[in-house]
């Protein structure tokens, strides 16, 4: 195993939402790297929210690594004691106003059906009770490999229904708009839509979807 | 517009391989954040490699983020001076021991097609001259929006070759192996390929091979 060993460690950076740690580590072969830096971010959640005609909740809104306004899936940090679930759920309301349909009654059973063979077409094990109805989590990937610490989860949240309030935190301003999926793939296509983390959450849903059609 | 205002900034890491600034912001709503972060590392290049008989070059090597060896593409760090093209096809050579099929050959006006094609169907220019022939570029990626600077290109190159020797960095040690497309789906699907950033740049490849063949 070729697993580097970390000899000493310092945080540069430790605030709450990011730290940057410079490691002394010795490699597999021997040779010392005094500075190697690592990176942590809190752990947040991407979620698929899709209609009952089958359309995205989709936001825009800016973003400050860019500098430019993003078209982006809803996201948001995972509080302590949430699960990624939970935190979809809560962010999917607070962000855009959208809740999950399943919470209101009719298609309650058919969304458990979704989740449960989506879960079983994916590997995944389903969090069991609240508002679990349509929710369905597809699983989790390191944000970045290479120096990053943190991760991010993926749910699919179908059926969703627009309540009408949203709650912004005092640094947001999210516009919440629908598209097909059609549109989305145009829009990954043409790079208007380019959050790669966000693609790959949305391309494993799409592989859990083709998983659950062949059977 | 709701572009926010950098008030002032200042470098808490100015390393190489990764900067870290502090930054005070003025946002849309006048309120004003002491301490937004944000980070850069250096361009690099997701390189999509594929064998005259349709398999992807992959890769595993220990990554000190995720502490365990991961799979992945081949990928690297864009040199001064390099187009990502260049920088894909040097690191191809380097990392895992494969060239263009294009420069012995054979093959370099069917290539010359692909590289075409692709570009036109995303959308893109094609960089001219040196290899262009079996290689196209896909374009490019942030990291990730909301804190990071830096950004990542996505080259493929059809048809590549076995040329024998590897030239790894100091600190690399990387085996490198073969893979079907399909192999390649199960293993996002299953979580064993879990690398966000290049799984979004190969399905940026899949919605242009898919639009060529719709064409």
């Amino acid at each position: 195993m070729k697993k580097w060993k970390t000899l000493d460690s310092e945080f540069l950076v430790d605030a709450p939402w990011l730290k940057v740690a410079k490691e002394k580590c010795e490699l597999h072969n021997g040779k010392v790297i005094d500075d190697f830096y690592t990176l942590w971010q809190p752990d947040w959640v991407l979620i698929l929210a899709r209609t009952k005609d089958g359309k995205w909740i989709m936001t825009e809104q800016y973003r400050h690594g860019t500098g430019g306004l993003e078209v982006e899936f809803p996201a948001g940090i995972i509080n302590a004691g949430e699960s990624p679930e939970q935190a979809a759920l809560r962010e999917l309301q607070e962000e855009c106003g959208y809740t999950s349909g399943a919470i209101s009654g009719s298609d309650a059973t058919s969304g458990n059906d979704i989740a449960a063979n989506l879960n079983s077409a994916a590997g995944l094990n389903s969090t069991a009770g609240l508002n679990s109805a349509a929710v369905a989590y597809l699983g989790q990937f390191p944000v970045n490999p290479d120096r990053h610490r943190g991760k991010f989860h993926v749910v699919f949240i179908d059926n969703v229904e627009r309540s009408g309030s949203t709650n912004f935190d005092e640094t947001e301003e999210i516009e919440t708009f629908l598209m097909t999926d059609e549109e989305l793939q145009k829009k990954i296509a043409s790079g208007e839509f380019n959050h790669p983390l966000q693609i790959a959450g949305y391309y494993k849903w799409k592989l859990s979807a083709k998983n659950l059609a062949q059977k």
